[in-house]
């Protein structure tokens, strides 16, 4: 492509666009989640568009980005790059969007995998939501952060018996159980403990989510929770039933990640509600009467880049809640409680992860073509979801505006690695250089949460803003951590 | 398929094979590195076939695994599972064939990406071998193993200022120069220090290994290095001469990750020498009489299950000098050293992974089949390869010796992902059980290097065998270095 200067006619002749807002072009250009970024949007980099950046994220006359009221550059000089910015908030704000969506903050459960710091579970105690853990480690580090064990339900398909153990001694408020042999073992280590435990069965809906394959979770053929159409699920909940330390409140399902198709919710909404009515038809009344929670996962999909467009929430929830009335009324049984699961949805956008450019170099891909790579001083190492999951992310120049053609450019990270490709392709400025501030958005889910030390790169810090404060939330980590694991001298 | 005894006549005639051992199986079932395992060669479940397994590794009367002649069962009591377990004698030995493939064992630079501990750098050293470090990290680890800083080269496509003066300051032999700007930085570092600086360029010869594409590393559209084609890497050279404080001594290409074909060595080195001629042309003879290095880089290609078979490096070797030898003559030039940067092919096959089994479960693919997802106390967070690079692995029962029908089986992790899996269809007997001990081989190079706490799950130990003794080399990580980055109370 001919570069050609932002905002020109020439562009948008070039790409069939021949008038239009930033809203419009971004709503012809979508089209589903794993959709690559336009030139046309792309062009439009000096702006940080609301559905993909933190809430509280602008640009001021100098082009500085700030979050929380927050100069990234600000942020840069006393915590260096990399460095991760959460946007309390607009994390609290999603908290909040999700309770007012779903009836009440604690049917929301934070899915803690996404993102977990004792601060992140302060704040969504401070909602009134309830956590979701998925490991001892997460357990621990809730408890450690005074989370209330009531408000927190354990997942895992391969819970240890320490994990188990904790749960119980800790009274985590619901445990989902997840494998035939599980049941048996919770029973015994409540009954050990002279405690009833309340589960949930997770169940396989055998709905398949579509989405990216390695995070689709809900057809027959995985990992997690028991089959429905086999008749392993209603087995399970009548073994659980059954238990003398084990009380079954409700059915659980997942049915994928980065859901942008709203039917597989309702869908399997359907299935749980039949499999419900079917479990308390055959257990007593006293039993039937407890089995009410009806935990729907999470999956709600968020926007990386300008050209997708976050589930709505409040729709979805406003269709999920009347279909569960709907098909509840039309069973006759009573309507049970909605749960769900969000991770993402709540701490993906919140965050931004802040590099400095280094090395530039443009590269030739053909006789008449070039890429410029863009080398920031992180990558697979704090975000390994693009080589993981080809994932798409959208990055914005935070220490100044911009001008220039639009240049072909691919954002690499320093790892001896070539698939360490933060963003495949993207049409940017050409006057980005060496020591400028770039901004990836929509990081706070799963980066620092898979962060390795690939490359001995250590992990970046993360910091929470609010109200033009800034506070450290993870210190950076130092070669002395690594060190420290060295039985060497 | 129907379940059939291991080694029974069934099975042999429902895979064809009427006869033969299982080296000639295995031949016959080799078709290339990324060939899934076969029916035939997987139901050798007690085997531990040398080419994949550490070179000490035997399995006694008990069907006890050992290595280094330590019981992995007496390991796992001491150190607890999962555990990485380095065979210091195969580590060593693959260095010593190195060495002598490539004709001297400062030749051969360990890439320490693959794994990095102190120990490791004392056994490189020790063995006589160069290293290679791609990061500020690294280079401090190495430094803290106090390796002679003479025998390291510096690589990275986007070093930093802190990890160039560190190369400068503590001596580094090499450093590799991979963008046009770090020639100037360099030279600015090394003249603020006083510093004549040896370097080599790092050149895209424009050869695609025949690899997994994420993991191919010598195409032009790529982060590293200078166009051989457009004229870049011989500019970068002359250059380089032309620096105050720079000494280039060579030139440096790397064509992938996982090679089998090793033509594409020698044909890189053929066009690396033409352009080491030509630039010998062009500069003074006292320059040209420095320019003798012919770093070739890594790659070489390791078995990772029985039906692949790992790069013969001694022939690859021999091949490739001879080419050197031939080309140097043809173009009338004093034949270059050959350097070479093995990784995964030294550190790769020396360890393993110990993992117990936890959940088994037995879940519907179809209505006539079924899948055993055996659930092991690791996954993602150890070893990313699988779900990254689609990567085969290997796995056996380490505490006993398996009986029983084949089963269609999956190994999964414990992390709350569906697509954390190990190793997604192997054909093993149906007696594994909860608590069974199970080895993954081939996870020595890029498993704990890059490992995360994905989930909160904590790095695994590593320890070191030898001679029937173990040595803990990285102890295993607690929740307390979670909380040591985490700023709130």
């Amino acid at each position: 492509m001919t570069p050609a200067r932002f905002n020109s006619p020439e562009l948008r002749a070039n790409t069939g666009l021949t008038s239009g807002t930033f809203d419009s072009v971004e709503k012809r250009a979508f089209q589903g989640a794993h959709q690559s970024i336009t030139p046309a949007v792309a062009t439009q980099f000096n702006e940080l568009p609301a559905h993909v950046w933190p809430a509280t994220a602008t640009r001021d006359e100098d082009g500085v980005v700030a979050i929380g009221g927050v100069k990234l550059t600000d942020l840069v000089a006393e915590y260096a790059t990399p460095l991760f910015v959460v946007d309390e908030e607009d994390f609290r704000s999603r908290c909040q969007a999700m309770a007012a969506a779903f009836g009440g903050a604690h049917h929301v459960h934070y899915a803690s995998k996404a993102m977990l710091t004792k601060r992140i579970a302060r704040w969504v105690n401070e909602e009134g939501l309830s956590l979701d853990v998925a490991s001892l480690g997460e357990l621990q580090i809730a408890l450690a952060a005074n989370f209330p064990a009531e408000r927190i339900t354990a997942h895992g398909n391969n819970k240890s018996e320490a994990f188990l153990t904790l749960c119980v001694t800790a009274g985590v408020g619901h445990v989902v159980l997840d494998a035939p042999q599980e049941i048996g073992q919770l029973n015994a280590i409540a009954r050990a403990h002279n405690s009833q435990q309340e589960v949930l069965v997770r169940v396989k809906p055998g709905i398949e989510a579509h989405t990216h394959e390695f995070i689709a979770t809900s057809h027959e053929d995985q990992k997690f929770g028991f089959s429905l159409a086999s008749g392993a699920a209603k087995a399970a909940c009548l073994e659980a039933v059954a238990a003398s330390n084990l009380e079954l409140v409700g059915l659980h399902c997942h049915v994928g990640s980065q859901v942008f198709d709203a039917q597989g919710f309702s869908l399997a909404a359907q299935r749980l509600l039949h499999l419900m009515r079917d479990v308390r038809q055959e257990i007593r009344p006293a039993d039937a009467d407890r089995l009410t929670l009806l935990d729907l996962g999470g999956g709600y999909g968020i926007a990386y880049v300008a050209d997708q467009q976050p589930l709505d929430v409040s729709q979805v929830a406003h269709t999920l809640l009347n279909e569960v009335a709907r098909q509840s009324a039309e069973l006759e049984m009573e309507q049970p409680t909605v749960l769900v699961e969000p991770g993402r949805a709540i701490a993906g956008p919140a965050a931004v992860t802040v590099y400095t450019v280094g090395n530039v170099k443009d590269v030739h891909t053909a006789a008449d073509r070039t890429r410029r790579y863009l080398a920031i001083d992180g990558g697979m190492s704090d975000n390994i979801r693009p080589a993981l999951y080809a994932a798409d992310y959208e990055a914005r120049v935070a220490n100044r505006n911009t001008s220039g053609s639009a240049v072909s450019s691919r954002l690499v990270g320093s790892h001896c690695e070539s698939g360490d490709i933060l963003i495949s392709e993207a049409l940017w400025p050409d006057d980005i250089a060496t020591g400028d501030l770039l901004a990836v958005a929509a990081t706070g889910a799963y980066c620092y949460a898979m962060s390795s030390r690939y490359n001995m790169m250590l992990r970046p810090a993360i910091v929470s803003v609010r109200d033009g404060k800034a506070s450290l939330m993870m210190r950076r980590e130092t070669l002395d951590d690594v060190l420290a694991l060295d039985c060497d001298k």
